[in-house]
């Protein structure tokens, strides 16, 4: 049994984290950290784990996550720099749900987290935990940035249109709309149900984290640099991204041929899933499980809209981290990760 | 491996079944009928079960179905009751999740439903499918009535003192809380979202089918006749039933008197979850999950309040029906069952 | 024109207020305070009211309060007690649609509300604005306590049995179902809509402010002490309150009978709304609107279900202060509170 | 008084209309028709009517609407341009809130809608009932076609840019997001809140009515032709419009210089609401309210993000026909228009 641990287990990826681990038939899950809670069981802040878990949290102490095999930060930004090199000098592998280790260039993540960065060695080597994009690189390394939840969704949406060199490069935009949840369990006034409710609004238009790191990761799948434009929405709603991408073809392109560059590009990956020509996918077709539902249009010559839909706190967070998990361990990249979604 | 069929396969409780019954090991579900969409595969109406099945509705064919060893009906009344005696006949089990079987008394049935019953024999020896109330006659029946979603909150929420004789019988009342998916899969003006989000209305307050369902299990688990006010209200959310139960004690019990009368009742229980004395259970703590939470009030002395939250898809429908199969065949009573609810 | 300010602009009581006033043809809203956001404008917080109004958050000041006609107060108890005796004093009158003076027994007052209480001579003298019920002290009053959001809608439901002395009075239930806009514009970590959405949760089943409320108003009613369980749910929408009573007839009264007392008793009531026998109201029926509408309901002989529907924020608070100062300064009491529901 | 009806009274924008008409001090609805409903209560449909109005469906006869003033349709497309002839030859103004009169090419129309056009002579005179833009052409007109919701939010989000001749026109893109009050108080399974609630999903993206509606009136503003894609989404809302609009400058403006644009162009209408730079509007804060907000980003040097949202059933429908009503009878424009939008 892989013996892992949790820092930072009273958020929603926490939560997620813990439901996901307890369906896994090689993982023992030892440790869940909180500054704030220590002592308090974990089915008094989660009372869907009532029967599932009798952990307590524990004041994280490097000590006792030396011990173990992997842990997860599912932390604020700041958190995980600080503390996973002690962990990987120690041989512990790292996952990062968080933000410190997503942006390759420390002066990038200074400028959008408004931090030095603490560990630039550690980022250097860092592996970007897609694995439909970066399998290998994550197999064989000590630490994995699981991806934002919007770059999950937009770079798995345009990235093999990019690879193929089959897009112009600026005027690439993804329109999102995110789940209340994305933001976090805070207690924040913009985030009561009172506010959100019956409600669509924009955010961050002018300019959000998720920005840099998508263009990054885009970036390097069409070995040139690229613009575009991120416009995240808040939706009346608790889980669940959709993104509208819109791009324009360089070259002409038949239904037909745009619909196969996909079908082939994740045929044999088993949490991608190109639906048929001229779907909508809906995010509740994905709420619990961990996929990514894409499908692709073209609305008039060169003009290319791809809908891609997850759920932020699975394949956009706590499954893909299970994901990269199995990567590391080299268990089947499935294993315990084949909930279906619930629907309705 | 034992081989299962879903007669009624199109709506929210087919679907869920479907869901369940893929993680369950030692079933192979091999048919799901529905007359109007034979032909077409599951998916295509259940986009959440892509990569999960391959399966396509067939047209009800009762050859088809007697070679298999248990068949489900997730039909509207009246079907089960026409094909079941065919089954049960040739030796296969039945669990309905449908109302042809739960009362007993088929001029109620005719009262109630509009229909003569055409199956009294079958009737009289189907067993109800609430374990944790009948959980020897299941296992010896050959037809199991699956109970209603309201029922199963209800019944379980108040059993415990009426068995022991604690309440009054004359003052019984269930107010009762549904999310819109217990109205079914169903296009219907009074449920679309327009009309019933951001919105709570009663219904059926004068009489609703599911009153003498409960008033007739009840009355069995205290010997004696009894009424009960049952005011169901439609909510403005997907799943989950909320039923907040009312009685007067006929002797006086101390609070922890109380607490331990369901804790003890309950202690063996795999699906039936006691909280902590005056806690209130929250309907998205069993979103998804096979479970009852309850929890017991005393505002006043001898006024008691029971709070009984289900998933009405999941233990009060297809997850019940899930636990009878597995009583039904001898397998563990939670096998396939373990999920954790789905929060946030 | 009348002179109006508000103390405490910055919650969804204090916006409705401004949202009504300004429809009123002979008010002038010169003064809205906040201690915290003193210098802000309205609109900033409130993008509604763009448009509509230019006024500024002031911090709260007696002296510029004693220059007005009325003052409104929206504030957290304990506020409205201190700083209502000097307006009275100073000729203002005064309408707090806090809780200060809603419980007339100084020592419940600080039983429920965990503070003494500073103004007991105001407090004997305060008129409770219910004007169904009070109309007539009200008009004479300085000080008008504005009732609680449930308290109105318990009320109204069952005074016209309790004031004809035909309910027992050992079996009041009231069952409750709230929006969450009634736990007011308040960052806590409970009403984010990732905690309260598709979710239904009761809370303060053992005890509730709101409870003593009730019961006093309506024993002074019947001229009786009563005692009534209540039991108040959030609902996943935004405005609303349902109250599902129940109460047992001391005699028997036919259907018509009992409709016909209901009817009656608010035949001249602009603002209650008496539907058909058996009918089920909605809470949208009322979203925005000054009115409560009730439907009654004899499921079994002597068994009554009274079912009262109204906008928490509008004739559970801001409406009915609208409606109780129409009152005091004798314009007709619908005078700027004809605003249709907003349906869907 | 002017006597108006309303032809289709039975669907939200009929609904919305007699809400708003009871509120306009010169007007007087007379008749509201319904094929199907003839004889039943208005407020048996919409209870939030109860007590404002006594009105029937009628069946709709020309006869009877030939003696009023003004007609309405609030039918699906095929109905107006049926009867509107002989109303307006009979000398009774018409504003048709359905699609009939929006598109003037009468291929368009037929290839768009699957019916030839019936009255093209009515269709070639009739004004585009946006007053912003056609507030003249609107006052001599004899029949207004009141344009669809969603045009209405992109129209006014882009117009001043193209007016000004100053984007790029092959780049434009609208990103829209529709509470479900837009697709009609429809029993459509695809509409129920357990499909529709807790999710979001595109619809018609690669073709939909409301495209060359929208291309073909900002077209006529900038005197060229233009593409545009416009992809519609359904929110778990009820209300509200929010279109996020994307266009590239063909020349460099700084930002005060954009916000300046649209500050000029709608400084004197009344309806159209400039917020700040850089902000983001929600659509609750124009719940019921007769107002388009817009926003403006320029997130990088060339690109532009409109944000523009409107209550689509008052503004996109019944507000905008009520505006309409005022130009055609010379009533100052916001009369009965000034409703504050319901928040929260």
């Amino acid at each position: 049994m892989i013996r892992v641990g949790i820092v930072g287990g009273t958020g929603y990826t926490g939560v997620e984290l813990v439901r996901l681990l307890a369906g896994h038939p090689e993982l023992q899950l030892e440790v869940v950290t909180s500054r704030t809670e220590a002592g308090q069981s974990l089915v008094d802040f989660f009372p869907n784990l009532r029967g599932h878990t009798t952990l307590r949290y524990e004041a994280p102490d490097l000590a006792r996550l030396r011990e173990l095999d992997l842990v997860f930060f599912a932390t604020p930004h700041g958190v995980a720099m600080d503390m996973a090199p002690g962990l990987v000098a120690a041989g512990v592998r790292v996952i990062d749900l968080g933000a410190d280790f997503r942006l390759k260039d420390p002066a990038s993540y200074e400028h959008w987290y408004g931090l030095a960065h603490s560990a630039t060695d550690l980022l250097a080597e860092a592996s970007y935990g897609l694995p439909e994009l970066f399998r290998e690189e994550i197999r064989g390394s000590r630490l994995v940035a699981n991806p934002g939840c919007y770059p999950t969704a937009v770079i798995l949406g345009l990235q093999p249109l990019l690879q193929a060199g089959l897009l112009h490069l600026d005027s690439l935009i993804a329109d999102c709309k995110s789940g209340v949840s994305g933001a976090g369990r805070t207690a924040r006034l913009g985030l009561i149900l009172a506010e959100t409710s019956d409600n669509v609004q924009a955010y961050g238009v002018s300019g959000h984290r998720h920005r840099p790191e998508i263009e990054a990761v885009l970036g390097r799948s069409c070995g040139r640099d690229l613009e575009l434009q991120f416009s995240p929405h808040l939706m009346p709603m608790i889980r669940g991204i959709h993104a509208t991408l819109y791009g324009r073809l360089n070259r002409s392109l038949s239904d037909a041929q745009l619909q196969e560059i996909y079908a082939q590009r994740y045929a044999h990956e088993p949490f991608v899933d190109v639906l048929p020509w001229g779907s909508h996918p809906a995010t509740r077709s994905v709420r619990g499980a961990n996929v990514c539902r894409i499908a692709v249009h073209q609305p008039r010559p060169g003009q290319v809209v791809v809908l891609s839909v997850i759920d932020n706190l699975v394949k956009g967070a706590a499954g893909q981290a299970l994901q990269n998990l199995n990567l590391l361990f080299g268990f089947p990249e499935t294993l315990g990760l084949e909930q279906i979604a619930l629907l309705p």
